[in-house]
């Protein structure tokens, strides 16, 4: 079981290190631990933000666990050299198109939600969000018009392959947890989001035990507001997963615990291949403050262990242990405690 | 002073009826009221959700009252027939580039709201939204690719004339508020977004008055549900315009009071040519039923005086007419209250 280790920027070092004295702590047998550079620190260090020798070592390890990217010191660099690129870069080179992003209120911490305890106490849902595709990664540019006006341009598209795919692991989520999928698109306006419909439609065929039901994304994002506890499991493209898996994260509350996996058609021994990540970013203004709360990277681990390793049992014990830590009031500044990255992880090793 | 009054479908034209009401007790000299069909009962009666006379009739006067369209009988037609696909070819035709959406929380309605009362109380903001570009206007279709897969696309652009004109909108009005400007984007991504960017930051430079800063769409999202008091004007393109706008109405938790105006370059006599509407749809679920919420159709009709007609001296009346319903206890069950359509109606006119 091979894994790639990549920290990354800000915080990045200092949660991945907790989540490694977890994975360590279950003392698996057969891993290898690999370490690369990504992010700003890919680009000081190497002059790219997914420096090839980060992108060779992501391809040959079975999983991809990565803490974060983000650096106020890249923001005027060229767009191909700021730290972003470097999760945009690993998500098509290693075919991740499915993003799984599981929003869920933790009991008792319903007060860090800007929504009404009621309101967000019903927060149980999983986004799924396609993710090579759409408006991210087709023909682009700033090019000038015959009058030498400048416009900037952005191919959206889907195939239907693409759709079906996504569909495909929409449904099958449904089917392991509440039985409902609800799709969004905006296709009153958009043929991207026409096909997109058609062909989800087409795939439901298969899944009679689910019930499917299509809601405009403007519609979507006025009911996460209103009455998020009504969605089970949500299947859109990279553009609208992108606005609406944020919000639904923010309307938890607590971004710190929140856990996402993007996973391809790749097949290793174990599971299926995999990248793991906070949803959280890199917070340069905390960083080197040992103040950030590590666990949605441990519980990132934990989706790790289950998708990509076939682990359930390791990855429901990680997650039973940062529970307990919680219950236990062990909390960083972001849920309103004190608790330090270290004290938080060593809580979570303590319960394991 | 040349009025169209387009009430459309469902509850439109209940709530237009009381806007009606209101106009008339005005009593202002000079007026010309023309009615048309417009969305489902446009394609009905004249086979076109916007008929060519309804389009004639709009672009002769001097704006445009528009009450809500969306029919459940049209679901199954062809895009182009579809009622919301009038509002689309009215804001194309007429121009219209610029949407202002504000989203304010009138006080005693917290408890409306989905967010917690202290973080809703906060509210006040302007959402302008571009309204004639984007991915809404360009090239788009579904094709089949050499290999057979079906692909639908939409061409997302903007150039830079047409940033420019609503950069100036946005800035305009932050001059008019609190002075602070938020530009949304996804430059991390989009060529488009890139160049909205470079563009605005250009504009700002005749605006040294106004504090201008630049949020990607996904944390706009999130921080539209974590402090919405954070923001005051916020300018953004047509797509994540639909998106945050719609967001931020519920955030208010009363969308059946919250209008919009949207303007175009046309200046009449008496001010900018505009369409009014409120935000909410047409409510096919309670239409004829005298159930109808109509004050933000009255609060689009006030828009329309202040902006079309620089009355706003009377757009205040009206205004203040509605506040003074609302503190008086006069309600609609969308509000918790009991007050029927024409009842509320009668309150607004009564305290003129
Ligand atoms: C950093 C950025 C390019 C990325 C995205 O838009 O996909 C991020 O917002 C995310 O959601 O992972
Ligand atoms: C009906 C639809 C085409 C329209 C839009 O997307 O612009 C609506 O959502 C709006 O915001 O006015």
């Amino acid at each position: 079981m091979k894994i790639a280790c990549l920290a990354g920027d800000g915080i990045g070092p200092e949660i991945m290190a907790e989540a490694r004295r977890v994975l360590d702590k279950l003392d698996l047998p057969g891993l290898t631990i690999w370490e690369g550079d990504v992010g700003g620190i890919g680009y000081r260090r190497h002059g790219h933000p997914l420096p090839p020798e980060t992108l060779e070592m992501a391809k040959a390890a079975d999983a991809v666990l990565f803490g974060a990217v983000g650096d106020p010191g890249c923001d005027n660099l060229e767009r191909h050299l700021r730290p972003e690129q470097a999760i945009l870069g690993l998500r098509q080179a290693l075919g991740l198109f499915a993003n799984l992003r599981p929003a869920t209120m933790f009991p008792g911490l319903e007060d860090l939600s800007a929504l009404r305890p009621e309101v967000a106490r019903a927060i149980d849902l999983l986004i799924v969000r396609e993710l090579n595709g759409d408006v991210y990664f087709g023909e682009k540019a700033i090019r000038r018009l015959d009058d030498g006006r400048r416009q900037g341009f952005d191919l959206m598209s889907y195939a239907e392959d693409e759709v079906r795919r996504i569909a495909h692991v929409g449904f099958r989520a449904a089917q392991g947890r509440g039985k409902r999928l609800c799709s969004v698109d905006k296709a009153n306006v958009l043929e991207t989001s026409q096909l997109w419909r058609d062909v989800v439609i087409e795939v439901s065929a298969e899944y009679p035990d689910v019930e499917l039901s299509h809601m405009y994304v403007d519609n979507a994002a006025m009911q996460l507001v209103r009455n998020p506890g009504q969605f089970d499991v949500v299947v859109t493209g990279n553009l609208f997963g992108d606005i609406l898996s944020d919000q639904a994260s923010m309307c938890v509350g607590s971004i710190g615990l929140l856990a996402s996996a993007s996973l391809g058609e790749h097949q290793t021994e174990f599971g299926t291949k995999g990248l793991y990540e906070p949803i959280h970013g890199s917070a340069p203004d905390i960083a080197g403050q040992g103040k950030a709360n590590p666990l949605a990277m441990i519980l990132s681990l934990a989706m790790m262990l289950r998708h990509s390793f076939g682990l359930e049992a390791k990855a429901a014990q990680i997650e039973g242990a940062v529970s307990k830590t919680l219950a236990d009031g062990v909390k960083g500044a972001d849920l309103g405690g004190s608790a330090g990255t270290v004290e938080i992880g060593d809580a979570v090793v303590a319960r394991l």
